[in-house]
C-alpha cells in the first residue's frame, strides 16, 4: 500500500521499518529531519511537509501529545487532504481530542482511526506490538494489513476511535497503580527491615507474574531509576489523560488521583526524566527514608 | 514429629491432612469440635483444650484474627507450655501482636515463629502453599520438615517473626490495590462504552498476566461477586492491618487508604460477605452506574 | 468614566447597577439580550456586539468559564480594540487562560487585569464585594474608582493578573474542603447517633465561626440541598481549576483531589445542580445511610 | 462537693484550680507528684494513689490517651470504688474504650460520663471551656455544678458517653482538615508567587474568620512551627481515633485519610513535636519547595 507516516520517534521509526519490510511504500515526515535519514536508507521517501505525507491510502501519526498532534494536524492541513484516506493515529492522546478529530475528519470525508499500541521499542522492532484499534469497521479493515505488518495482535475495541484511547489510558492507569503500589509496599517493608528483593521474588513467583512487577519492582528494589524505560513525566501525562477521560463521564478514580500526586511530587523534585519507578523514591521520602 | 494444630478452618484442615500424610503425629483442636471429625478419621488425635494441643515438638495455630488468637493463646496458656516448643502461627495477624507474642514466648523459653501462607484452600490441599516464614533460624530449621510437607516453597524473611507478617500484609495490600484498580478501570471503561471483558483480554494477555487479574477481573467484568473466594470483609481486615503496620513505622500508604475507603463503603452497603471483587460494584455506584 | 460590561448574570447585573449609580456611563452586552433590559431602564446603553462594549476607558467581563470567555474575547475582537483600554476580567477562569490573555492584550497595547470577587449576589447588590485584583499597578490605579463603586475592599495580589486567579481558586478550594469536611463529619456523627445540628452549634459557637460553616453546615444538617447558593457543578469547575493551577507548578493537593471525587460522584448521581452542600449526601451514601 | 482529680497536666491543673476556687474539696493525684505541689498550695489534698482519688461524689480523669487511662483505671481499681460515684472522663479517648468503660462502670454500679472539652489551657484558666458531655442525664445533672465552675457552656450530646467522644473527634477532624487545607493552599500560592499572608488576610477577613484560620494560618505563612500550641503527634493521635470511630460505623472519611498521611510524613521527618501547622511544611516539601 501507499502510506504516509508522521512522527519518527523511537517507536515510529521501528514501525516504519517493519512497514517497509512488508513491501509497503512509505512517505515519512518528522519535525527534525535527521531522524528520517536511516529510514530513507531503508527505502522510505522523506517528504518536506506533513501535507506531503497525508496522501495515498493511509497515513499514520505517532506524535508526543495533544499539542504536538494539533500543531501538525490542523484544520488547514485537513482541508487539503484527498477524500477517502484513512488517518491512523497511534499516539496516546486525550479522549476529547480524539472525539474532535473523528468529527473533523468525518466532515471532510476522511476516515479517522485510533490505534494506540502496547509495547516498548524493542517489541515494536520485533513487529510484535499489541494494537488497540477503534473506529468504523470498514476503515479498520482497510488498514488491517498494515497492522499485521507491525504487530502480533489487533484488538478491535469499538466503532468510536476514542474508545481505543480510553482502553490505552485504562491500561496505563493500571500500570501507574501497580508501580505506585510497589513503591508504597517497598516503603512499608523497609520500615520493618524486610528486603524488597525477597518480597518481589515471593509475589512475582506467585500471584503477580509478568514484566511490570518484575521490571519496575527490580528498579524500586535497587533504588535505581535510570535508564528510564518509561519516564515519570510521560507517566504523569497519561494519568492526567485518564483522569480527564474519567471526569468526562463523571467517574471518580481515587487511585489515579493518588498516583498523580506522587508523580507531581517526583516532577517537583526534579525527577521527571527518571523512570516511572521513581515512585518508589517518592514513597521512601515521605517515610523519611 | 509430634505436633499440635489449633484452628481447623478450610485452610487448617487441608494442612493437617498433609501433615498426617507425611507421617507426623498431630493433635488437633478446634472451637467447634465437628470440624475435627474428618481429621480424626484420617488419623489425627482430637484433643479437648488448646493446652492439650500445645505440647510435643511444635504447635501450629491458624485462627481468624488477633482477637481469636488472643482468646486461645493467652498468658495462662503459655504459662503451662513445656519449654522448648516451637509455636508456628500461620494466621495473618497484626504486627503489634506478632511482636508481643514473640516477646511473651521468649520470656517463657518458648519459640515463636510466624509463617503466614500464600495460596487458597485448593493450593493447601495440593501441599503447594508458599510459606513466608519469620523467626530465629534455629526455630525455623526445626519446623522446616513440617513446612516441606505442606508447601512447595518456604521463604525465610527475617529473624523477627513480625517481618513475615509484614510481608504477607504487603502482598495482600498489592492484591487489594490490584482489585480496586480493576474496579476503577471498569467504571472508566463502562462510561465510554468499552467492554471490560475486552480490556481484560488485552491486559492479561500482555503486561498483567496471572491469576489475580484474571480471576478478580472476570468477576468484575461479569458483575458477579459470588461465590466469594476472598471476602471483602476479610480484605478490609488485612488492609487495616497493613495500614497499622505502616503507621507503626510512620509510612503513608495513600493507595491503601483509598482501598480501605472503598471496602468500608462495600461493607456499609451490606456487601462485606461478597468477594473482594465487589470493589467493582463500589466504583460503578460512585459513577452513578 | 466611560466603560463597557460583558456578561449580565446575577452578579454582573448587580455590579452594573452600582456602576451606574456611581455616575459612570456603561455600555452593556449579553448573549441573551433580555437580561440587559432592566439595566437599560437604569441608564445603561445596550449594545449589539461585544466589540461595541469593548471601547471607552475600560471594559469588564464576567462570563461563566474559559470557553464562554474565549468565545467572546477572541483574537479577532482584540484586533480591533482601541489601544490603551483596560480589560477587567472578573470571572473565575483558569490560570493558563489568564496568562494567555495577559500576553495577547500586551501584544496589542491593551491592559489586562484580573479581578475575581468574593461575595454572593446579595453582597454585590450592596456594593460590598471583596475584590481580588492582579495586574500592573498603573492599570489597577486607573480602574480603582470603578472597584470602589462596587466593592468595600480591593486586595492587590500581584503584578501578574493570573495571581489574582490563583488566590480566588485557593479561596474556593478552602470552601470546597470545608464543605466536604462538614459532610464527612456529618456521616461520622450520624453513624453514632449524634445530631449534626448539635455539632454545628458547638463548632460554629467556638473554633469555626462564620458564614461558610453556618450556611453549608445547616443545609447538611437538614439534608436540604436546595435552593442552591453555589451549585455543585460550578464548585467542581473551580476545584478542577485549582488542581490545574497546582499541577502547573507541580504541587499535589490531596484534599482537592478528594473533594473532586466527591463532586464527580454528586454529578454522576444527577445532583450537579444542587447546592455544594450535597457533598453531605455523597458522604452519607458512601456510609450506606 | 467532694471530688477527686486524676491527671494534672496543663489542662488538668487549670481545671482543678477553678474547682477549688468554686469551693469544692479536691483530692488530686498525678503520676509525677511534683505537678501536684502548686495545687496543694491552693488547697488541694494530694493523695498517694489513684484509688485514693476515686472517692467522694465524683472523680475527674484527664490523661493523655487510651493507654495512659487504662493503666490507671483498670479492673482492680474499679473493683474497690464505692458504688454511686460519677466518673467524669475529660480525655480524648477512643470510642471503643469509652464504650467499654461505660459497660465496666455500669456493671459495678458506677456512673461513667464522658466530658471532653474544647479550649486551650488559657481558656481553661479563665474557666471558659466548652464542655461536650455524654452520659445518662441523672449522672450529668449531678456533676453539672462542677462543669459550671470550669466552663462557660456545657453541651449535652447524648445519653451514651461515647457520643461525646465522637463529637470531640469530629471537631478535631475539622481542625485537622482546616490546617491541612491551609498548608496545601500555601503550597499552591507559593508556586505562583502569591503571598500566603495576603491570602490569609483576604479569607479571614471574609468567609473564614476565627482563631483556627488566623492562628494556624499565621504559623504556616511564617513557616514557623514553634512553640507548638497543638503538637502534630497529638493531632495524628486524634485523626487516628476519628478514623477508627468512623470505621466502626463503616464510614469512609477520605479527607481524614489524607490528613493522616500528611501527619505521618511530618512525624517521619522528625517533626512530630512541632505544631500541627507543620502540615504546611509537608505540603511545601512535596512541591519541592
Amino acid at each position: 500500500m501507499d502510506i504516509g507516516f508522521i512522527g519518527l520517534g523511537e517507536m515510529g521509526g521501528a514501525i516504519v521499518a517493519n512497514l517497509l519490510k512488508a513491501g509497503h511504500r512509505v512517505r515519512v515526515w518528522n519535525r527534525t529531519a535527521e531522524r528520517a535519514r536511516p529510514l530513507a536508507d531503508a527505502g522510505a521517501e522523506v517528504v518536506a511537509t506533513p501535507a506531503d505525507a497525508f496522501a495515498g491510502d493511509a497515513v499514520f501519526s505517532m506524535l508526543a501529545d495533544d499539542a504536538a498532534l494539533r500543531e501538525v494536524v490542523d484544520a488547514s492541513l485537513l482541508e487539503h487532504v484527498p477524500r477517502g484516506i484513512v488517518h491512523v493515529n497511534m499516539a496516546t492522546i486525550s479522549v476529547a481530542l480524539a472525539e474532535q478529530l473523528a468529527r473533523e475528519h468525518a466532515e471532510r470525508g476522511l476516515h479517522y482511526v485510533a490505534a494506540p499500541v502496547l509495547g516498548r521499542p524493542d517489541v515494536a522492532k520485533a513487529a510484535k506490538l499489541t494494537i488497540v484499534a477503534g473506529g468504523p469497521a470498514e476503515a479498520l479493515d482497510r488498514v488491517q494489513p498494515l497492522f499485521d505488518a507491525i504487530g502480533q495482535k489487533t484488538w478491535r475495541i469499538g466503532s468510536l476511535p476514542q474508545q481505543a484511547n480510553v482502553m490505552k489510558l485504562a491500561a496505563n492507569f493500571m500500570l501507574a497503580s501497580a508501580v505506585e503500589t510497589l513503591g508504597e509496599a517497598a516503603a512499608l517493608l523497609s520500615g520493618h527491615g524486610v528486603a524488597m528483593r525477597d518480597f518481589l521474588d515471593v509475589v512475582t513467583g506467585g500471584p503477580f507474574p509478568g514484566p511490570v512487577y518484575q521490571g519496575y519492582g527490580t528498579m524500586i528494589a535497587e533504588q535505581r531509576y535510570e535508564p528510564a524505560m518509561f519516564k515519570a513525566r510521560l507517566g504523569l501525562k497519561d494519568v492526567r489523560l485518564a483522569l480527564a477521560a474519567a471526569d468526562a463521564v463523571s467517574t471518580p478514580l481515587p487511585v489515579a488521583s493518588a498516583v498523580r500526586d506522587s508523580l507531581l511530587e517526583a516532577v517537583a523534585h526534579g525527577d521527571g526524566e527518571l523512570d516511572f519507578a521513581v515512585l518508589g523514591k517518592v514513597a521512601l521520602r515521605r517515610a523519611g527514608r
